[in-house]
């Protein structure tokens, strides 16, 4: 069984994938009749070194990505994880030439056919008398013994570009820029690590993964690694990876060590997710500041892929601030990140949280009820809840996952607690928002979300005033509050089908010498009505209107339970006779 | 069992990835006590509109990647899936506030959990006097028919971020940056599609897919699609992506329509390889196009992920000049791309491969072999080689593929194929030149491409002259750049030994006086004692340096067919007797 794979035809695979790139990008052109996309801007170039690079396809957005600006000419690609046609580097080369370009450099990554094709391709242009150097890039430190291929070529190739873009930018010549970048390609170091493996289009994965294990130290063609180890955690796996490639017995280690410089690249092999990926870059940065090593500039993305093989590779660049100035230079190419121009390491990463705003006691802060009254209201609305955990929990069970009882128990629990620690505040406004930051803690999910919403909102009206309008208005404000963020609206069988029938009565107390109890009444028995008659409606929000309304045949219960708190509400304060 | 992932622990994975982030990018801190990270440079921001965004982690790059000048100003992040803390989005608000800006937009994606509690978080600030707005942004375009819950929040909010940034970076004030993003997120589509599904870390995969079928229109929280769909062909999926976008029945499709303007963005979902993103980008190109669409940007990369989830979405936002300035905006956010300022539709996307030089004959046109006596020669290799064809096979199936003679025998009919086709060039350079195109086309593999370079290199000195010490240093030529590009070396058993061997007693050619016959004869036996010396080497480079050298006990058969050749060019001179 192949892998999926979102393609047209296998055959066709590298060919889309270039036409997809250009077609998306402005800064990129075809060559015809080639695999190989340039820089459509060539004409600028004249009398500059052109910069070519490429190989196999599957390593995106390698090497089209760094197409640009600052960074590359042009890139001849293959078909998948095969070296390109000698006819095509050519082709790049000629024209690249006749652009005006006074020299071309190819930047190769050591695989035994690109270094073939790419070197037929600069002798058969030295020919026809165009000067071009070649490059080999191998930046991998996973063998610890010498082998005669030498290193193979990885993301750290992706440097390289970036590094002789700006030397070919600034207007440097063919020969330095071959000296220069052969110098940086030996200060680095590439190591790699995957969960799993990558399939090649057309083709099964290239090698298996028991669940408990990962593999270290592997190429970007889907081959296995030079090491298994047993799964780990993020900062075991990068500590054990740095610790590879940054050993002296190694023959191909990077030399880096306390008081090294680095840029550092944190490269997505292709399939791992981002979260990931940060979490590895974070025990990355942990792990060489740990080590006394300075991280210059740090890199993190998806630079050098492995089709979508889940893994990461760790790329270190030992680096002086001259070196620092070419990564730092400018370029359009697209797949080049937007990088900050400062330091890594030494800079302050957090800054202190915010002061809470001080609490000014307000104008109204004698204007409510006494603080027994308010003892007394909240008292009953908690023994009220208490009383009715059971059934609530019954009528969630119909339609929810019935622990709407539960939940407002434990807000009843959290008040009944709070009470405990003092006297409530007096202002209406203060003690409002209190409750609220109450609520959304220890009530919790949406429910508590929504009290907590009703009752900041309805906190406001109450700082300059508490008459019986103030009260009116700071209904309004938290049923507004309610249906703007909770997306609920009259009739669609939630807890504010009761508040908001409630809501409509007491805007009795809004005309002058309103009656405190005869509107409350009915607002009271208005809000009852409307639990009730959630019984005949179709869900429209919130949990239950996944169910088929011919399932739901009791009231809410988030309906029913808030018209119990303003029944409580009534009842305590017509028993205090306020 | 839980899917394998490259974390530290399940419940700090949202707060290492953040860090990692910030870690990295020197433009970012860390809010300390929360899960926010902000600009650093906050208190350049004095007087302008701060923008806020966020959301359940395992997005990444968004939020924390948009989060720079002319993006956001901060982001707010929960755990994996999750909604965040209210009381770190009133802290990120209060932040930017103490820092000295007029006002805060927040930017929530429409999912109930963040509504709640950025709106919650937004009452609760503008209770202590901070002026607030909230944009609600759902760009989903999977449902066809009205949710009351609305359209969901995906890639598209990236979009808005880039936006509200441009304004805010412009100065524009609160309210109107406010009524301005408003208006463009209803302008907007996105459909998601994949091959699988994610797994949160700790968890199982979220829904299962057979292997021939996709999921179409899928959230961004391993949430199942509203369809799922035959596997069929990239172009076919986008086009039933795009029909179902903009098809006017749904009532969540984008207007787009024949000569609409849009910003494309092609979406990594997290796990599909770059190859796939980049040939959807194509098949979405085109299709639009074909719809007679015009892209004017197009954004390809990984913007809103749902952690590894192999698959895309496609955005569509309709745009006209002015909105195109705001995408165009510069940003620092490290993970907005390089986009290039130019419209993607109507630009010439290819230009014409290179002329091939033309040939000038060289000054040794006449300096070589009578044209007949240089097809004896040849006549007399090919046969040779065919002759062997057995004989090589069987060599190489001790330490190859076996196809050694195979792909001689190629060669030599291409070559007799060539000369049946009329005189070879009677210049040396050039003869060799045509031999390499020849065999470099038709012999292919590694072979083809070191006799390519071989010949390629050998040509360059007798361009000048074609005397005997001329002849001695083609063979030098040819040796050095087979070295050089093949990285093999004598004594690595391979077609280098005894070509090197020969070379070495060619250099007798340089001499004065030096006899044709009687070097060349030495050379060809030493050649022959070199290949057959191959039988006790240990294989150095090529496909048999994998082979333990106890198992190789004959002579290596490049070495045997290049020793072959010498001695049939040398058979076929003396017979004329040149």
């Amino acid at each position: 069984m192949t892998s999926k794979k979102l393609v047209n035809t296998v055959a066709g695979c590298a060919d889309d994938a270039l036409a997809g790139l250009v077609a998306c990008n402005p800064n990129l052109h075809l060559l015809r009749g080639h695999r190989v996309a340039l820089r459509s801007d060539l004409d600028s170039l004249k009398g500059r070194v052109a910069l070519l690079s490429g190989g196999g396809s599957g390593h995106e957005p390698a090497h089209a990505g760094f197409v640009g600006k600052g960074m590359l000419t042009g890139v001849i690609a293959g078909a998948v994880f095969t070296s390109p046609a000698v006819g095509s580097i050519l082709a790049a080369i000629r024209a690249v030439a006749q652009a005006g370009t006074v020299g071309t450099l190819l930047i190769v990554k050591n695989y035994t056919g690109d270094r073939l094709n790419f070197g037929l391709a600069r002798e058969q242009a030295r020919a026809e008398g165009i000067p071009v150097e070649m490059v080999v890039i191998g930046d991998d430190s996973a063998f610890t013994v010498l082998k005669k291929a030498g290193r193979r070529g990885l993301c750290g190739t992706v440097l390289i570009h970036k590094v002789a873009g700006a030397l070919a930018e600034a207007g440097v010549g063919l020969e330095e820029i071959t000296n220069r970048v052969s110098v940086v390609a030996k200060a680095m170091g590439t190591l790699g690590v995957s969960l799993s493996s990558c399939s090649v289009p057309g083709s099964r994965p290239t090698f298996e993964l028991s669940p408990d294990e990962v593999e270290l130290g592997l190429g970007i063609h889907g081959e296995a690694g030079v090491r298994r180890i047993k799964m780990a955690s993020a900062d075991e796996i990068v500590t054990l990876m740095l610790d590879h490639m940054t050993n002296s017995s190694n023959v191909s280690h990077v030399p880096v060590q306390s008081g090294s410089s680095v840029v550092l690249m944190v490269n997505n092999l292709g399939g791992l997710s981002f979260l990931e990926l940060g979490i590895m870059a974070d025990a990355a940065v942990r792990s060489l500041e740990g080590r006394g090593v300075k991280i210059a500039r740090a890199l993190v993305g998806t630079f050098m892929s492995a089709l979508e093989m889940p893994g990461i590779s760790l790329t270190l660049l030992l680096v002086d601030e001259p070196l620092l100035k070419l990564i730092d230079a400018e370029t359009t190419a697209s797949a080049w990140p937007n990088v900050a121009k400062v330091s890594v390491t030494g800079r302050k990463r957090s800054r202190a949280a915010p002061a809470e705003p001080l609490e000014v006691p307000d104008s109204t802060a004698t204007g409510g009820l006494a603080s027994g009254q308010t003892v007394l209201v909240l008292e009953r609305v908690c023994a009220t809840l208490l009383g009715l955990e059971e059934h609530l929990n019954a009528l969630d069970r119909a339609a929810g996952d019935g622990d709407c009882g539960t939940t407002h128990s434990r807000a009843a629990r959290a008040i009944q607690g709070w009470l405990k620690e003092g006297p409530p505040p007096a202002s209406p406004a203060q003690l409002l928002s209190k409750l609220s930051l109450l609520l959304l803690e220890k009530m919790g999910g949406s429910s508590g979300a929504l009290y907590g919403l009703f009752l900041t909102a309805a906190a406001q009206p109450l700082k300059a005033k508490t008459d019986l309008p103030a009260w009116s208005a700071a209904m309004d404000a938290g049923l507004e509050a309610m249906q703007k963020y909770g997306k609920a609206a009259p009739g669609d069988r939630t807890m504010l089908d009761s508040l908001w029938a409630a809501g409509q009565e007491l805007q009795a107390w809004k005309s002058p010498g309103a009656n405190l109890f005869h509107v409350l009444t009915k607002a009271v028995q208005s809000a009852e009505a409307a639990a009730e008659a959630t019984k005949t409606m179709e869900a429209g929000a919130g949990r239950a209107s996944y169910i088929s309304s011919a399932r739901l045949d009791q009231p809410d219960p988030g309906a029913v339970a808030t018209a119990a708190i303003l029944r409580a509400i009534l009842e305590a304060l017509q028993h205090k006779g306020v």
